[in-house]
Parts: C-alpha cells; structure tokens; sequence
C-alpha cells in the first residue's frame, strides 16, 4: 500500500529475508485495510489495552475487509501489566480460538501492548506473524524499530523476551490526539535522543520544531517520527543483536531505569526517567570535558521544551542510583558501561569513567524540591 | 575438545553462524571441561531434575574448572511439570544470582529438561548461551538436533516455545546405563524411525545390531545416536523451517499422538506410542501396495526387538483414532496427511490414503489382549 496522504510516508526496514514497512500518515487506523497483505493466513487476532480499545479497536476492525476470522482481546492497561501472566492469556485465547501457525497477532496500543504481543507472536507455537499499530509517540518511535518484545519479571524490567520481527508497522499521527501531553514529552524524549545520539542537524531542526511537534502539527509529526525510526533502523541493522553501536540507543536509560526502578513502575513515565536521564548523561559528559558547559545547556533547554523534568527524584541518594546501575544489562564483567556524549549528535560507549566523578555527579545532580 | 576415547565422535550440525558440534562418547559427563570453550562467560547455571541430578550432577560439577560461577537448580521431573511456571523458576534464579545476558544455561537431563531450559535460555535477557547435556536416548537422538523448545500449554502440547540452537551438545553414552529399560526402547524408536525413513543400510545394520544397543555396548551406542542425529541434521538443514521434508520425521507419531491422548499422557511412552505407529504406517503402506508382506515384517521385527509394544490399546476404535488425527497440524484444508513408506528407507507425505483404506486398517489392526 502507498499511503495518499500528502504528508505520508513510508520507511523500509532493511533486515534480509525479515526486512518489513513503516507505514506513516495521519487516518491510517481507518485504512487498515492495507494490513492485509501482510497477513499470514485467515486468522486474526487484535490484542490492545482498555485505554486504547474503545478509542481506537472498532475504527480498525471495520476497515479490514470480510472473510477473514478476526477475534479481539483487550488487556487491562499499564506497565505494571506487563507481566507473564498477560501474556499467558493471550496463548490461551489464541488456543482457544483454535489458531495455527498461520494467525497474525495486531498490537494496538503503545509500548507494553506492542512488547506483549510481540513477545506472545514470537512464542506461540514457536513463533507466528505479528503487526504493531502503535498509538503512543514513544512506541512510535521506539518499538517500531528493532524486534525488542519482552515482559518484565518482579526482579527486572524486560528481563524476559526474544527478538521478532514485525511484518509491518502502522503508524497513525491522528492517534497522538488522544495521548496525555505528559506521554506526548515522554515519547519526545525518544525522538530528542536520536539527535543526541547521531544527528547534529535532527536536533537543530527539533529545537525549532518542538512548539509544532507538540501541537500536533502532522508534518512536523510525520517528519519527526520518520527520522526516528530511520535513525534507529541504521542502528540496528549495523549491529541487529546489541552487540555494539545499538547500545547508543540506551543514552539516558542506565540513569532513567534507576529512577523508574527506585520510584516503582509507573510513578515516573520511562520517557521521563530518560529525559532526565539524557540530561545526567550530558552532565557527565561535560564533567568528563567532552561538551562544554554551552551544549549542556542546548540539552537541557531541548528536555524542557519537550515539557519534561529536569531533576532527580528527591529521595534518591547517589548510593540508590549505583545500586539498581550496577545490575545493567550492558555490563560486562561488573564494570559499570554508560552510554555518553562526545559531541551533541556523537554518543559512545564509555566503561571508564571513574567511579568518584560518577559518584560526585549523582550527588551534585538537582533534585526535585 | 576433541574427545580421547576410542569410540568418541563428533558431529557438526551445520547451520551457517548457528552452527554447533555434537560430542559422543562413553564418560563425557565427567569430563564436562570439554565444555569451558562453548561458554558465554563466567556465570554458568546448570539445570536437572530430581532423577537426574542425583546421578550426574556432581560429576558434571566437579569437572568444571575453578574460576567459574557455577550454580545449580533442581526441578520436579516429568512431563506434566514441563510448564511455564517450572521456566519461570528458572528465570528467577537467574536474576536471584544476578545472571548476565553472558552467562550459560546448561541442560542435564531428558527431553523435559532440554526443552524447558532451551526455551529459557531463549527468552532470558531475550536470547543467552545453553549447552545440552542429555542423559536419555529419546533426547540424545532427538532433541540433539533441530533447536525446537518450549512448553506444554494446559490446552496443547509444546504450544508456547522458541526454536533456539545449543553452543553444543555433550552426548554421555554411559548416562544410559542408569536409564530404565523401557526408556531406552522409547528412544529406540526414534532410532529406528531415522532408518526407515531416510537409511535402508542403517535399518540392516539396527536389525543386526539391536542385541548390542539393549546390552548398552558403548561402540554400537556411539554409531546408532551419531547416524540417527546426523541424519536429523540432514533433514532439519533441507527444511530449518518446517515446510516439506521435515515432516518425514513424523513417522509414526500421527498414529503415535493418537494413542497417546486418547490414552493421557504418561501411560503410553511417546517412543512407544511411535514404535506402535510405525508399524501402523508400515502396514497401511502395504494395503495401499508399496511395501510387501516381507517388509511390514521386518519392520514389525526390528520394533518388536527393540522392546516396543506392536498392539494398539484395547480400547481404542477407529473413530478414536480418527478423532484426534483429524486434529494434527501436518493437515491442510481437513485433508489427512500422513508419512508413509514407499520403501524401507524411502518415506513421503501422502495425503490420498481413501478413508476406507484408513478405517479398514484401524479397524484390522492388532489391539493389546
């Protein structure tokens, strides 16, 4: 399908035999009828949450064509949700539909749905065909691109997941209307990151595009979340298994998951805890006499442009932030691995910094009063 | 490692950067330092059941070198504890020891155990290291190769898994010698499947030497499980995704699958279940004149020899057998498929049987007295 929009788009993702289209225009849930060539078979389940559903499930539905055994099931919404136990319903459903390995999983709500379903498709009789239509900025932008699924487990976030590609993603700008403006910030959280990460010139353009992008502005929307989504496609087909470069994409996340992590899931947005995150990162980085004290400033006024929180939790000592850091993913035989700025629009891995200024920067960072 | 013993082989299972080696020998377990180069890192957990792991545990331990942190977890053993919550106390025992996405599950036991730490393995952290180790001859000749795992949902056997593939695998032939003699006829099965369905002059050499595989002989013992899992190997590499000729592998187990639900699982052997559908297969490949009298005989023969019943349970009629064949997944469109010999060694799909044919030969067919 090519959508006709004017401001739509299309962005293909380059990974071999599992390469796959991201669909983006505003309306797109009303034409979902394009899905269907990405359909494995006849059978169809839409998975979504009770936030989404009643927005957004009949309006999909409608638009696929007759003929086909579509079947719906709706969560109960959160992150705190994102557990084993859901998915677990979403096989039982699936076997008590009588589904085969020819069905299709539809994720349609934001990132706990998509990480869910993904995760549901890529296990179910060892794997079946999945579609995201994302409705979140942040699963727009984020899960769209890399085949992360995955559910937390009470130990750890996203402890338990595989890769699994999707057949194609739909990304609908219309959606954002009815998103809170606290996970609209959240989810530019994202999009800011890439410019840090890996283009001067996106994070040029989003310092003057923030007021559009956060009124909605299907142009700037469509431009912002395609840029994303190609910056992050480049990331992950060099290095498709986080061996290397995709671990840049963590910018701001080892200081963000600490905080959403000691506060409890759910109290902080993730794409709030990596804003501040982004920000602790700059810091850092300037302390390590990479950016200078001018371009910490660009970062911070980008974060609170986006609407999002400049200080640390009030009761988090630098002591918490180590504890849940030195359980990071990214470590490698216990040394702590941050993700830091060379430049603005230049990231790197870095496992050298000395635990005092670590340890200085978490004490000195503002906290909220 | 290149195992000392006389009678020692090894097989590469070739699956492009997937591809792993299969170490066959009597002993292996206590020289499980063979294993240290198909570590991840450091951390390494080894999984076994309450059967096993008094058996093999500690020598498997011990022979890992200083240096390593090894941990053990012991699951309930048995096919009805095959289930996710028994994965999930493996995931959390991992992040109880604060287990990286470099750390090593290995796999010691049968096919429960290979399969449910294979799955695990696939999904901590979203993909690490696991190393087989199995201690029956079902799993040694048929888990070994393919790199399917999973779980049984209360709805449905093997319905939530991974295909995941082992760094290697440790093939001990002296773990049979504890192995109860009804299981090594189970595993005899498969072992003669691979046979007649791929391998005439592997089928001559089980009739002449069955005596010496029930008598545990470790050089008949090495050549039966490297023949049966290079074969598989051969198989699996035609068809890694389960299209065409990997169905071959299902000889018997249409017929087998059968008894086995109508009779619950456990009360039937699968390897029993499957020796018994072989010669169900053999037979209706007579009737519809591919083989001759003489050739059901052999096959009823060399079953017989291995220890495996040649009747199907008293009662079971043929609408019990046609009730759950109707359910397999190799059908398509309600048309039964099913593997068939069209020679001793030369096995096809086949799904033109007349249903006259097919009820005729349930209902003919031997039944226990």
């Amino acid at each position: 399908m090519s959508p006709s929009s004017e401001v739509a788009t299309t962005l293909q993702v380059s990974l071999e035999e599992r390469s796959y289209p991201i669909h983006i225009a505003p309306g797109l849930i009303s034409r979902a009828d394009c899905l269907v060539p990405y359909l494995a078979g006849r059978q169809v389940m839409i998975v979504s949450d009770d936030n989404v559903a009643p927005l957004y499930l009949e309006a999909l539905t409608s638009a696929l064509p007759d003929g086909l055994d579509v079947r719906e099931l709706v969560l109960p919404a959160g992150e705190q949700r994102k557990n084993l136990a859901c998915v677990e319903r979403i096989w039982t459903a699936l076997l008590e539909a009588g589904f085969n390995r020819r069905c299709t999983l539809v994720a349609l709500g934001g990132g706990v749905i998509g990480d869910m379903v993904g995760f549901a498709a890529a296990c179910y009789q060892r794997g079946v065909a999945f579609i995201q239509v994302p409705t979140t900025l942040l699963a727009q932008v984020d899960s769209s691109v890399g085949g992360k699924t995955g559910v937390n487990h009470p130990l750890g976030k996203n402890m338990i997941g595989a890769f699994w590609q999707p057949r194609t993603v739909l990304i609908d700008t219309n959606s954002l209307s009815t998103l809170p403006p606290r996970e609209l910030s959240a989810g530019l959280a994202e999009v800011i990151k890439y410019g840090l990460i890996r283009d001067a010139p996106f994070l040029a353009w989003l310092e003057e595009h923030m007021t559009a992008l956060r009124a909605l502005d299907p142009q700037a929307l469509v431009h912002a979340i395609e840029r994303s989504c190609r910056l992050k496609a480049e990331i992950v087909a060099e290095d498709e298994t986080e061996q290397g470069v995709r671990a840049l994409l963590n910018l701001g996340h080892t200081f963000g998951h600490a905080i959403e992590t000691h506060q409890g899931y759910g109290s902080w947005l993730h794409g709030e805890a990596v804003g501040t995150g982004m920000l602790m990162a700059a810091e850092l980085s300037h302390r390590l006499g990479w950016l200078d004290d001018q371009q910490v400033r660009r970062v911070e006024a980008v974060i609170t442009s986006a609407g999002l929180p400049l200080a640390a939790p009030a009761d988090m000592g630098a002591d918490d932030f180590l504890a849940v850091m030195r359980l990071d993913k990214k470590n490698l035989d216990d040394r702590l691995r941050l993700i830091l700025l060379e430049q603005l629009g230049n990231a790197c891995v870095h496992d050298q910094t000395p635990g005092e200024t670590l340890h200085q920067l978490l004490d000195d960072f503002p906290r909220n009063t």
